[in-house]
């Protein structure tokens, strides 16, 4: 099993489900023609549902392929941490669809609109997890490429676990604050800064031995 | 005609089918907002539907690119052997939906519910059918490259028309039990091992020569 | 313009075309699951019309990529051919979907039932006559491959015009006998073997200077 | 990041854009059945926006890969700029939907239907202003191949962007005057024309010194 093979196919998922998604935002029915702008601002939440289902299918696009970019091979635990991750790409316009309905219902529902955003989120969070246990498999069983960087590729590893700590801790909060939990995804940029911080400052033994190879 | 060409066609068709799957699953409705647990709760066969058919697709690919690897020419009836199986691939979401609808029908319809089932469980057996064919024609044919091994190639043919006689079995069976039908496919792995081991055990002579490709 | 990145585009609308079709097959309303078996019944010419749509998109993937194998260069006029050829192949999930509603509907329709037919029909006229050009245009243009067989491609040629006429035919004929003009698309096999006997018969001198190559 | 790989995942959600849009056409209901000519009638707009809206992604996708064909490396300013490019490409069916549901409204929506006009040719703008962005960026970050035109590609950006402008100023218009606003997209031939004769007449020094090159 090549990791061109496994890479292409999911390359496919991934490109499928990020133009699968425009088929989840809400169409506006006969009555609401009349008033399309209005019907479109009141639905603005299923277009940041959009929005953002698309950027996280496509950050995980790429860290998939720098990833199989930079493998010589493709041992059974990888493959296996494929299902999760592609079963869950494939899964995430469910939950877009779940989260953009309800940021528009205007019925007694709080408890409801905690639970599609708990998906939402939870389903972000283990696609993070599968992308960091990808990363992680690569290192300990030394699937690198000669010319791959090993630190960068641990420190995508730790940025990839620690966001899926993040979303996953927003998911659990999500059922209590409800919509406030969203807030907690814009620390994700903060979180991949510290996490870079770090693993520069504390652990430049890591950078030395390879500075021949990474020109 | 080349294997690449028909792997890479057959690798899109499993690639969208398994991506498509998800817009099977039943999308609550305005009414159903306000209690969105009760709804994922009362339709968690649907999300077993979808998981069972995703892990299906998957093995069908798997299962069709190791193949498609060792081979180094296609013939007519390779070929034609894609006409079903693609086929059924792509009718797969439909059984699903079929089976998925019917796990949350509360109204009088045991033998709606046998057929949802069997047609599902017949879908999975033919596309079985249609892998072991495919392996058992690549052997008959000698379509193999010289470093695939035959005797693994034998052992995949047997295994798949040996799942596939039972999902057939499940699927005639659900026509008079219903869901209970269902308890067969868990003895699916079971069926793989027992074929492997006797395939080990009674067919060693198979083994001797190729000993030093395998390495 | 490789032949290469044109093939790949086409083959990726082929398959997506080829698997959305399931989408369009009529899935059953909560009242119709108590008699599953009923519906399905009813509905089965939506099935004969999935089978049919996906083995004539079938027969387009190969049709067009045994001829781009065998394709050094791509011209502007190649390329605008795949204009018509892509955009009908994408659109006849939806005279799929006509003609699917329609041969289970039971009012008084024989006039829409017609036309729903000779969209289909008329549908795979246009894609057959957009591959006979295909292959003419790579004859007239001198794009074939030194190995390719300027005899078999001028066969094909003349099977997909002749076979794009009978399918018109019957489109016209839907107008005025509705489901009878079915029976022309039988004649579908009748035709290519015309048309290669002739070839064989009467076309001779075109065979021998190719001998050697054909080896 | 190569070119291949980015040019590959592009190329797919254009294909899977493009045939998705046959899902956005409108199917006649069980009502409409009886009538089926007057029902696609009615509906002409929609498939006028279908057609149109195929053969906006057909010109995207040529430009892209037109592109990325004579491209050496990738930036990450290449990279980023598909993410618009891309997500307004996943977008544009549902913007076709909005103005193909629109154009068959008889109701008092004449500012609704402006809207749905606005957001189509503002959604095709944005894609021209990315593609003119993306030849503006390989011209001035020099990520051409050696046997690129620099001159060709220079046309290029000239051409989509002055189309992109044409489109945006429809999509600004289409609020005050509605559909009249359309006959403004005819004019894009001649904007081509005009940018491509102005390109010659003007900036003859450019095609001096690649003369050697283009044969």
């Amino acid at each position: 099993m090549t990791p061109e093979r496994v890479g292409m196919f999911s390359d496919a998922v991934f490109a499928i489900a990020i133009t699968l998604l425009v088929l989840e935002i809400p169409r506006p029915e006969e009555a609401q023609f009349g008033d399309l702008a209005g019907f479109l601002a009141e639905r603005q939440g299923s277009f940041m549902a959009f929005a953002l289902a698309f950027l996280m299918l496509w950050f995980s696009w790429r860290a998939h392929h720098t990833l199989f970019d930079q493998l010589h091979r493709v041992t059974q635990p990888v493959l296996l941490l494929h299902v999760p991750l592609l079963l869950f790409a494939a899964f995430l316009p469910y939950t877009m669809n779940l989260w953009s309905e309800m940021s528009s219902f205007h019925g007694d529902g709080e408890a409801s609109k905690g639970l599609a955003l708990a998906l939402f989120a939870g389903t972000e969070a283990i696609l993070m997890f599968c992308q960091g246990a990808l990363f992680t498999l690569a290192l300990v069983q030394g699937l690198l490429n000669g010319n791959a960087s090993r630190r960068r590729m641990g420190t995508s590893a730790w940025v990839y676990w620690g966001c899926g700590v993040l979303w996953a801790v927003s998911a659990v909060l999500a059922f209590s604050v409800g919509e406030d939990s969203t807030y907690l995804w814009m620390a994700t940029p903060v979180v991949v800064a510290v996490i870079v911080f770090v693993r520069r400052r504390f652990a430049p033994g890591l950078v030395q031995p390879e500075l021949p190879g990474q020109t």
